[in-house]
């Protein structure tokens, strides 16, 4: 993987846009989400009125469920405790999914149990039914989503989640996706495990307090972080997911000939 | 599926050979490794011998690759600076594969891109090969397994990892997988990843000391973890795993209609 790493050119790689880009700052360091406004406008728009207000500047991360999830948000259990949302929306649609017309779909042709066809949207994992005419974000190790209660519309994007564990495939298409960790994904999945149901931890002093989370783009140009993500419609992605499928290196004896979509690496590098 | 397991009769539930379960005893407290002799004989033997000797205590978790595994063993570098083995063995079989004849295999009649077949044998994540007359451990989270060099035969048991990130199942087939954890595993996720190559630790003092390893049946009654283990054998099984594949209360809009072999949940319990 390394060799073809080194072989690749700039035109392999991609700049996320900064608009679309959040840091989630914690004691430990910086956690770099990527939105994906192509998947779910409504909220990722919502999500950046919020990052803009500081909405979740001091609040804190209160659920760490092993080999599921870590979650974020406003831990106040009384309606009026809780942080007002200012501009943003209190509801929003749900956006489970999107329409598959116009959405440049880089198949992977490996067999999924979950989706009818997987592949990668603009540098995310996701499922499509071509039939169906309808495309989603996959819920791979990193992918962020939208906490909702029962309805499913009532997410609006104040509650964070991010897949710490085995792929939850189960989620998708009936939570929205929003984006995905591009760097600090081990700074969320250390944090220690919450005792109380689904993870919640039973005291306060247990959440890991949140600095605050603020757009990229808000932030001065020296204080960003200067990440390049591969693409993932590139024959050098194709060839980098065909050394996994079947690696060919002394220390495997069987290559797999399968690669699962929640197992194909996407690479960050810093760049100057 | 809380409901399924309330109606759960004693039956539906198996109790770990003492004398096949680790206890890895960290600062933090135990993690239980229940042993696959069925699969890897050899190495589950050797195991018990390093353990019966004490071969770990004192030594420590030297690795912990986000997203893949932790990994425990004697760090030291020279040859001449290794815990000796005692009457274990230096060297061993490759355990890969096992054939298939003889061994009782529940199917998971869900597709499975790695595996022509998989399922459940002694309660442990399989994979099967009936045409070749093979089957295997398959990497799902909390596997153990044996860690070698590039040769097939050169793990002995005293290098152990757990699988502690998305099922790397294109390590079936090409290394011994010798158990899986069933009680502790938040104790292993957790640890800070290391920063070196492979996620090793850099510095000796980010390792996680290892107060001992030992077999259950060494342990005093009194001190042992009184555990059973969901049969994966049984109509309740069965039912467990569909209440999973299409999940039904009012949360999901979309049940999935499938699932995968390493999102099947094996519940533990504690017993008086």
């Amino acid at each position: 993987m390394q060799e073809i790493l080194d072989a690749s050119q700039a035109s392999d790689w991609r700049r996320p846009d900064p608009a679309h880009t959040l840091y989630l700052e914690l004691d430990s360091g910086r956690v770099v989400i990527e939105l994906a406004p192509a998947f779910a406008p409504a909220h990722v728009a919502n999500i950046e009125q919020l990052a803009k207000e500081g909405y979740w500047d001091g609040l804190s991360i209160n659920r760490s469920q092993d080999n599921f999830v870590v979650q974020w948000g406003d831990a106040a259990e009384n309606e009026a405790d809780r942080k007002p949302l200012g501009e943003a929306r209190a509801t929003l649609p749900a956006e489970f999914e999107r329409d598959a017309d116009g959405l440049a779909f880089h198949v992977l042709p490996d067999a999924d149990g979950w989706a009818a066809q997987v592949g990668f949207a603009g540098g995310f994992p996701a499922g499509r039914d071509t039939a169906a005419g309808l495309a989603w974000m996959a819920h791979c190790y990193g992918a962020v989503g939208a906490g909702r209660d029962v309805a499913a519309d009532s997410s609006n994007g104040t509650e964070l989640y991010v897949v710490t564990g085995q792929s939850p495939r189960q989620l998708d298409r009936n939570i929205t996706v929003v984006g995905r960790v591009i760097d600090g994904m081990e700074r969320l999945s250390v944090l220690p495990r919450g005792t109380g149901p689904l993870g919640f931890y039973e005291d306060a002093g247990q959440r890991t307090p949140i600095r605050a989370i603020h757009l990229a783009s808000d932030v001065p140009d020296a204080e960003r972080s200067a990440l390049e993500v591969l693409r993932t419609d590139t024959p050098l992605f194709d060839e980098l997911v065909e050394a996994r499928r079947n690696r060919r290196d002394g220390w495997y004896k069987r290559p797999a000939g399968h690669i699962d979509l929640c197992n194909v690496p996407i690479p960050t590098r810093a760049v100057e």
